[in-house]
């Protein structure tokens, strides 16, 4: 079964969104850090999606596209591909609308990830991610079953869910000169973008992304969708390897800048958050402090907002991470 | 210099203690936990100190009594002994007010905490824990320099700042039917009896210690002080040995209850706030969370407040708490 056709969100489907999620979502704290704002020399707004329900922002996308299923469609089930935060927001927001899901999952994923996602009440399905493919795998499930894929990035509903932190910060701080944004996918940066044309058109968004992740960055230099092969960082969430056709459009405008960070400076800003903010960051939630910190954008001064992504990372590799 | 004389503070001092702080200590926000809801069978609102600046509540007695400092006090400046979360307190509080101060701490300290005071401009003087008494130095430099001694607990003015976290909280979330609160040396305990007054009256407020530490649950079953021997407890901010006499006074009504967790249930709640809620909260700051859970009182189905009273924790014994 088919979501509906990928017409491109907009600014109001941003705020229509919002609406959906009120009550269901968390409205996160936008926290501040007078040692942060010394050192960076800004008055820094963080919106905490690492306190979101199923510990980041995935949740929101993934909900305002179940909440649009068809009763059809509720019926049959979601299915999802994923490793990570995905996984855990399709099958939060499944379990709140009564819908089954079912997650395919690489066998040698996390056991707290895959714990976490039974405990939501999805179905688990693992493959070998070596010798398996996971959309053959998934393609097969959702037909044989009448299941409705929703990817992590790629679709409207998903994309306009994402704009929603944007759009409470924005609420909540007038007057941003500047908004970082992690990238992996890139929806949340697309749909951030969209937040900032219904309510801060005076705010520049920035995409951060690894400095070996850095698709979304040559696709905007070249003006087209560049694959990258998979590359090596701790920031598991922003691994992906290209954006999709619907991201892209709303990300490639003329002047949209998305700087890049390196492991040693995302584990750095990881620290910060543990030892200043009391925060537990996963790498991917420490790009956009680490992008306002190390990304050569000037913005002494300015006042800047940070998305702090998510917060889900194995405690035992979290503690390695402090201790090094 | 002596600070005023110490009349009992009042729920009406809670109230005029909010108003002094107000723009000056952050309003911390109130977390949710689905999972924390599941688990303890109850609705959970967890007031989150670590947020704090200087990272705990203690900013909020320490202002609240130095904002009251007579033009001659402020001219002397402002001495606290102390190795924790009161030092950075006092630190933070003189600087925001352009009060000399002058922190007294064991030459042991976490060199991480003596920075976090020297940044926040006071000047650290230490002492040998094992040769010398801090009580002894304190008053010889108080005298030598006109210095007013501001301790952690015991002063009115502490205590009813201390009260403005559970005054907060109380707006915040109406119909609490109980509030748990970390016992150290007692004052936010006392402030959040006297804010209960203020707003809450129904609220039944039950203070949680290490069993190691009990001092105050064996000071309410004799109705007299009791003082307990250096406790072995890792939480280090409520390892004070009695209450004082005013906390006490407030403190020892009839009913009043006060139990205790071991160092293995603060340990388990210190990882579930990491893992599950994604916040750094040191091992006192644990102490109410492991009290709903493991004090033996019956709060299925009830509106449970959780004071998180701080968050400061060497980066690398937090990795070793983690790990284990």
């Amino acid at each position: 079964m088919n979501l509906p056709p990928l017409t491109p969100p907009t600014a109001q489907d941003v705020v229509a969104a919002a609406a959906r999620l009120k009550g269901l979502t968390h409205r996160t704290p936008v926290l501040r850090s007078g040692t942060a704002d010394v050192r960076l020399g800004a008055q820094l707004f963080f919106k905490c999606e690492n306190f979101q329900r199923t510990g980041s922002f995935k949740l929101r996308g993934a909900f305002n596209t179940l909440e649009q299923f068809t009763d059809e469609q509720r019926k049959h089930g979601v299915l999802a591909f994923s490793a990570g935060n995905h996984a855990q927001a399709i099958a939060l927001s499944a379990r709140l609308l009564d819908i089954p899901a079912l997650i395919v999952m690489p066998e040698d994923a996390l056991a707290s990830k895959m714990a976490a996602t039974r405990e939501y009440g999805a179905q688990v399905v693992t493959y070998n991610r070596y010798t398996e493919d996971r959309e053959a795998i998934s393609q097969r499930i959702a037909q044989e079953r009448g299941m409705t894929l929703v990817p992590p990035s790629e679709h409207p509903h998903v994309i306009a869910g994402q704009g929603t932190a944007a759009l409470e910060l924005f609420e909540e701080v007038p007057r941003l000169d500047y908004l970082f944004v992690p990238v992996g996918g890139g929806g949340l940066l697309a749909g951030s973008l969209l937040a900032a044309q219904a309510l801060a058109s005076d705010c520049t968004v920035i995409g951060v992304e690894p400095e070996t992740a850095n698709d979304a960055q040559q696709s905007l230099q070249s003006g087209q969708i560049v694959h990258i092969p998979l590359p090596h960082t701790i920031a598991d969430g922003a691994q992906a390897q290209s954006l999709g056709p619907l991201v892209f459009d709303i990300v490639n405008q003329p002047g949209q800048k998305i700087v890049t960070v390196s492991d040693l400076q995302l584990m750095q800003s990881l620290r910060f958050f543990a030892e200043r903010m009391k925060s537990v960051v996963e790498p991917t939630g420490a790009l956009a402090l680490a992008g306002a910190r190390h990304g050569g954008i000037d913005i002494g001064g300015a006042r800047v907002g940070i998305i702090i992504s998510g917060g889900n990372v194995d405690l035992a590799r979290y503690a390695r991470f402090l201790a090094d």
